[in-house]
């Protein structure tokens, strides 16, 4: 197996879907609210924070910058929830994922990159790398899973090296 | 009974202690995750959506800027559950509150300033105000309850008018 290098690609719901939600607005449904003055755009993710006697934990990472292009060595998943991240300054930042498989397999990993108006949730057992801030430190507001129980496994990721990098229309600071 | 006109004070946790949680990292512990890239700061406000079957919700609110002194003619509050509100372009807004009595009234009234690196919970049967943006559309991300049952109680505000303005130290634009 040889080096392999991941280009993000723009974060589409569709293109996404198999991993989780992508959080944002775009052609989702909404209703007015408070005498017009507001509109309401409900249930943009699936948080599913409930098993084995969990609950809804609202947490704030702050994440570093990482430079480009990345080596990828493990990927994480949570076995007992989602876990879904908002940014808070509309900073964008790059997702990596693989799939729910028993392990993060090199050939299988994808990269998206959010445009900073876009947060992610993850499904549950989905491998995604920890979050890769861009450029400066970055909050996110973090919804996942409080409780007893194991609920992280990390492994690393098989083969001789996987880089992400940014897509290439955005390089140089996007 | 007279008109009051509210000055919104800094949003501070201690003051808000008594209608919920300031959601903020200010003071607040921490751990590093992620191989020391990424700080952790969890469980900032209790999110209290399970009951009557409830589910988390997680959406998106779009608020209209409102011109100050804003007259307040009605709370809400939410007998069956906790509503978390973070603003994700670090806007600053206003928060007005009463507190769990059986209705809003006048002398009651209290109101914050968020600095917009700060949210807020509202806990259960809280009175409080819906979203007051200022300067500009205002997205936030909002946690609250999903599920069968009614959930939302309206009463007007008793007296000859309330208002509530921005704190004199940022008037003008904050």
């Amino acid at each position: 197996m040889r080096e392999i290098t991941l280009r993000a690609k723009p974060l589409r719901a569709s293109d996404f879907a198999p991993f989780g939600e992508v959080i944002d607005t775009d052609g989702r449904e909404s209703r007015w609210i408070n005498d017009g003055t507001c509109r309401r755009f409900d249930g943009l993710a699936d948080i599913d924070v409930l098993a084995a006697e969990g609950r809804p934990l609202l947490s704030i990472f702050e994440a570093s910058p990482r430079a480009l292009p990345l080596r990828i060595h493990a990927l994480e998943r949570h076995p007992l929830s989602s876990q879904a991240f908002f940014p808070l300054e509309a900073y964008p930042f790059l997702v990596v994922v693989a799939d729910d498989g028993p392990a993060p397999l090199a050939e299988r990993l994808r990269a998206f990159h959010s445009s900073g108006r876009q947060g992610v949730n993850y499904r549950r057992n989905i491998w995604h790398h920890p979050l890769i801030a861009l450029d400066r430190l970055s909050r996110f507001l973090v919804i996942d899973r409080g409780g007893a129980g194991e609920n992280c496994d990390v492994l690393a990721v098989d083969g001789d090296g996987v880089f992400v990098d940014a897509p290439v229309d955005t390089q140089g600071g996007a």
